[in-house]
């Protein structure tokens, strides 16, 4: 957050109610970079950039007290996460990120620092991953601070939610459950301090927080595979993809819906994450339920023909990314199975939705229309 | 309203909490239709569209409680105006408005009935200006109810707000004034009923409602000028153009600011709207500060050579629109004066910062990035 002193000088201290939209507008602008491609960026009407023939666009919103609470860690993560959360779906089309609209809500007293330490985070991931930030808008609002970010991507070759066939291979990238083994602990007191280290220790009493500090880390600040699907575009590999942000089993309904197919999973397969693993013996939720139904882990779900699973693993291992075969897509209207053993037992998924529990604190990303 | 019926069946009187986001999300999907250049529509992690090798981007919030209320009209109105803000945008900056992805964050009491008729507005208006919407997002919040759309277009030879040079004519057009003279009814419980006719009068207690109605309709379903701006970059018209959101005297500074001068405007050469003149007899505000200050009318502000100003006047006659020149820029550091007759002094915007009078319910565009 060292950078955040760039901008116009405005005090640090001073509040929204203070400084006024215009005086937080000026000050964002000049902090941010005109990136390449750019032909108008922050500050006209609108923003004017240079696109391919192919353009992918997609929209997300972090609300305070639904998908973040500020107490939970530093504030740049919530700016980071902000932009993660879309870049996770230019991803998961096999696209590549361009360029970024900021819209925040701000309470008037919404401190210039808080609003320049969520920049410092947007702005970090925007550089790390190639995003230019053109353009976006601030407005006040009587409810809870709101980030949408709309982020442009180029594509050619894509990777669609439909497409996957019966005798497919269900496929997930990396590790389930660590984002939301960390959110159980985050709702329960414990705190991501600054610096990556422990904040406070909340209801966790284990030996050391190693495993404590990645679940944290992969709910506050989420690393999708963010060139992976590239590749398996470029090399015609999979049938279908989507991103896992609702959870295995929401995501895996939600593309058998879409391709028209039912799916059944293999529990003993699961690639449970293993921080989340430690955490349960350390009283922490159980393990196999947040990789099977927890969400965020925004790693990507695939429809693999069998014949192209080696394939598959060729490419995985030039990006370091574990894959998991965890089960199946078969004919028959959407739905779910699970699989122990011989026994198949049908499959409810438990994703959360928030308006039919709107007493829960559960983390989570919005629906996709 | 009438085409709310097609969608998913879903009990228009049920909310949000009862439907939960997924069952909205079905629902509003199947309403919205796919659009020319759409190659993936809405129900992926991404839409994906055609573009040219320049595309615009512009974002907008409309928050409940800070630039709508939903007892002050129709709700389609409302999901008209969300749209309306960023096509003005689009033409302001010589674009071609194409396609739109929407975030809705909704109470938990938010009905399907509500949302049905927010999206009629918003289909309805999409439908008229060749716009595709492509994907959006709908998230609960406690807060109040947000609509954040994000809107692509296409531009070749664009607007800037920069280029206004000394000598160059301050011209307006249409007539101003007309939205904030109805906002100031609809502060004082005046209402817009259903089929554009009057809901509630209020304090409103004129002869006949004719004028209201105008002015009401102004502030709820505002008409920018769509076409022109693209006309005008065309025939290499103006130096410099943005929308006029927060109102004449603000934006005018916010030009100056871009563009590096000064500016004059004459008082005595505004175009009043004659609605809000006629309602200044009628109970209502200052017609002449409403033009000077009042902000939403979203026609536009140009920079205009002299010598341009007929061929400027040739193309308006086409659009049936009015053009006023009202003043004239200056070499000089960004600031405003006014004229009255022979004498020049200072003038200070009076633009709506929300952050500023929090207890105010002043409607006005939000800030832009």
């Amino acid at each position: 957050m060292s950078d955040s002193a760039v901008g116009t000088a405005l005090d640090r201290a001073a509040t929204m109610a203070e400084v006024g939209e215009r005086g937080l507008v000026r000050h964002l602008r000049s902090r941010i970079p005109v990136g390449p491609g750019v032909l108008v960026g922050v500050g006209d009407d609108a923003a004017a950039v240079e696109t391919g023939a192919l353009t992918l666009v997609t929209t997300d919103v972090l609300v305070e007290g639904v998908h973040f609470r500020r107490e939970w860690g530093p504030a740049n993560l919530i700016g980071r996460k902000a932009l993660t959360v879309s870049l996770s779906d230019i991803a998961a089309m096999a696209g590549i990120p361009r360029f970024a609209v900021v819209s925040l809500c701000l309470p008037p007293d919404t401190t210039v620092e808080f609003v320049d330490s969520l920049y410092d985070g947007l702005l970090e991931r925007s550089a790390e991953t190639g995003v230019s930030v053109v353009g976006g808008n601030v407005s006040s609002t009587p409810g809870p601070l709101t980030i949408d970010v709309t982020l442009l991507g180029q594509g050619d070759r894509l990777l669609r939610r439909e497409g996957a066939q019966p005798g497919d291979l269900v496929v997930v990238t990396g590790m389930l459950g660590g984002a939301a083994a960390g959110l159980s602990f985050l709702l329960k007191g414990t705190r991501l301090g600054a610096e990556g280290i422990l904040g406070e220790a909340g209801t966790w009493a284990g030996a050391a927080p190693d495993s404590l500090l990645s679940c944290l880390r992969a709910q506050l600040d989420p690393t999708p595979p963010l060139a992976f699907g590239r590749a398996l575009a470029e090399h015609d590999i999979v049938h279908a993809a989507m991103d896992l942000s609702d959870g295995l089993s929401g995501d895996l309904l939600t593309l058998c819906h879409a391709s028209d197919v039912s799916a059944w999973v293999d529990g003993s397969a699961l690639p449970v994450d293993p921080c989340a693993a430690q955490l349960e013996k350390e009283g922490g939720t159980d393990a196999f339920s947040v990789a099977l139904h927890g969400g965020e882990d925004y790693q990507l779900l695939l429809a693999v023909p069998p014949d192209a699973l080696d394939r598959l693993k060729d490419v995985a291992v030039v990006w370091d990314l574990p894959v998991t075969a965890v089960g199946e897509f078969a004919a028959g209207p959407p739905g779910l199975s699970m699989k122990f053993g011989d026994r198949m037992k049908r499959l409810r998924p438990k994703s959360h939705e928030h308006f039919k529990d709107p007493g829960s604190r559960r983390s989570d990303p919005s629906a996709e229309a």
